[in-house]
């Protein structure tokens, strides 16, 4: 269906090296320190809520449109949780969503929010981490 | 160890709106068009390839570093293929590394390059897919 490519070079050690992140217009320098610490430049856990944050919203999007109905906007965060589990290891990702879908019955949201998060292609991609979703209609 | 955040936004329906994801300094536009065709802007499958890429070449450094060895490079392209299986989905994720490691002998190199496809905390998140690891050390 798509095929996208994307990336990285690490110059040096783990602690004094540093690396790059690449995609299309994009670079986002990283280090140890952005990784682990609270250092300058930006790291994979970033990247990975983004993408499970979009994919989200687009697809829970897509599910509106299939009922008829136009989705004034679906805004998602995402919060990636890094722990320790034998190595280090994304544990969880919580993803708070606040919808403007005027004429969305609540029942139907909170199946379609659910659908969403079963199924989109990120959150099939995530196995490893438990995915968790508090999702708003806003009137 | 550490909590990172991202967002995303959503507007209208999925073939004419438009979202946006951003983290960091970071903000990329993707549409149905960026997504599933040939489209400008971005879309969460490069963002995956990314954050693997950056993860499996931070690993592997961090790997060689422990030998008491200093990488002078490690440079990972990532090819994430997004496919359909009962919707869509990320199939396989293949990497690409080319690394510059004076002194580390082959088998060291194939024995880390295997625990970093296995430990690197994305490719542990990345359970859905499978992943491919081409690794070739650098004279």
């Amino acid at each position: 269906m798509a095929t996208r490519k994307a990336k990285s070079q690490w110059n040096g050690t783990l602690k004094e090296g540093n690396g790059i992140m690449s995609f299309a217009n994009y670079e986002g320098p990283f280090t140890f320190a952005s990784r682990f610490e609270e250092g300058e430049g930006t790291n994979p856990e970033e990247l990975v809520g983004a993408a499970l944050s979009g994919c989200f919203s687009m697809f829970l999007a897509a599910l509106v449109s299939n009922e008829g109905i136009t989705p004034t906007s679906i805004e998602t965060s995402a919060t990636v949780n890094l722990g320790d589990d034998n190595g280090p290891k994304i544990t969880t990702i919580v993803l708070e969503t606040k919808a403007v879908i005027p004429g969305i019955a609540q029942d139907k949201f909170d199946e379609l929010v659910a659908t969403s998060k079963a199924n989109c292609p990120i959150s099939r991609l995530y196995q490893g981490a438990e995915i968790k979703v508090e999702a708003t209609l806003q009137a």
